[in-house]
């Protein structure tokens, strides 16, 4: 048994899905681990992590519409605006959405189904440079 | 230290939650692991995993509802329907949802507190095979 | 290549998220893993985790104000009112957030972000003892 870490580091140009599964792809692929688990974290409180359909654009778009309706920005009883109006809906996007992922990996890949992609998903509309960590243990 | 995966079918008929709590029991049994960890995951992006309490079934009824109040399969500004009105809904839902899950095993049982139960939330409404894969690393 | 287990309890008084980043640290700590992955288990259907800033107390207010918003105690078509309106949505809340997080260790620390806390999420008004379960795997 043996394990590995990565950090990557993603840069994001305002909100959105930001798709890393070839980083993750490449990072099991070097480790060498044949059997064996993937972990994915995210390191902030105002990005996120997903697994979606990596297919259709406009599942991406009609998501984004989905989070933006259900906390919008101007929401009058919102009290911590110091960040900017974005800053308090993407926290509550975070709570809605992962920190973590856990993917288990065979054959040398990770078993994602065919339509899975692993995204960042970027809450903020200013530039961000975001830090993912990637963990794998097995053999 | 030891690791097992098993790849587990489940058949649905629309939507709802389908309890597989025996199946990861029978294989947490099987793998021989006595102190170590499960890892759940759904390989799909339109049906998802949750821990949810598995003694009422008001209380999967209220949920369904909830679900189904919260993304409204006519909501006017979704556009994906290129596969029916349950599609993008389903997107949305298994978002809000896990695609997987960390159990640990603590005296070769699952550590699941005494109401919880682990469900397949099947989002479409169409029959579907779906494929959740599971995981065990320990001792 | 080792693991320990340690089991939390938690003292709560209603609704609110309580922080135990220092037990996590502590446990880390004491677990002398230096290269691995931690998990968190909540071992209820009406409690959560939540990886969320800890810096600000208007974050934590705002994030409560949501999660009554999107599931008012008060909705007429909840039919699961045995154990009191705060049940229901309780367990509803749980389905929006976390059972399960999974943070790599490197250098012997969890890998959190600076703004990073770790909580358990109590979605009930009345006092309640919750048991929280951590794992360590690694080296």
């Amino acid at each position: 048994m043996q394990q590995q870490q990565q950090r990557l580091t993603l840069p994001t140009q305002g909100q959105g899905l930001y798709e890393f599964t070839e980083d993750a792809r490449a990072f099991v692929d070097r480790s060498g681990v044949s059997s064996g688990l993937l972990t994915v974290f995210c390191r902030h409180t105002s990005a996120s992590l997903l697994i979606q359909e990596n297919a259709d654009e406009q599942v991406q778009r009609d998501l984004m519409e989905f989070f933006r309706r259900i906390i919008p920005e101007d929401s009058p009883w919102i009290q911590h605006r110091a960040e900017g109006p974005d800053d308090m809906p993407a926290h509550i996007k975070s709570a809605l959405t992962q920190s973590s992922l856990s993917i288990p990996i065979a054959d040398g890949r990770m078993a994602l189904g065919q339509w899975q992609g692993i995204y960042l998903f970027e809450h903020r509309s200013r530039r961000h440079s975001r830090e993912v960590l990637m963990h794998v243990i097995g053999e």
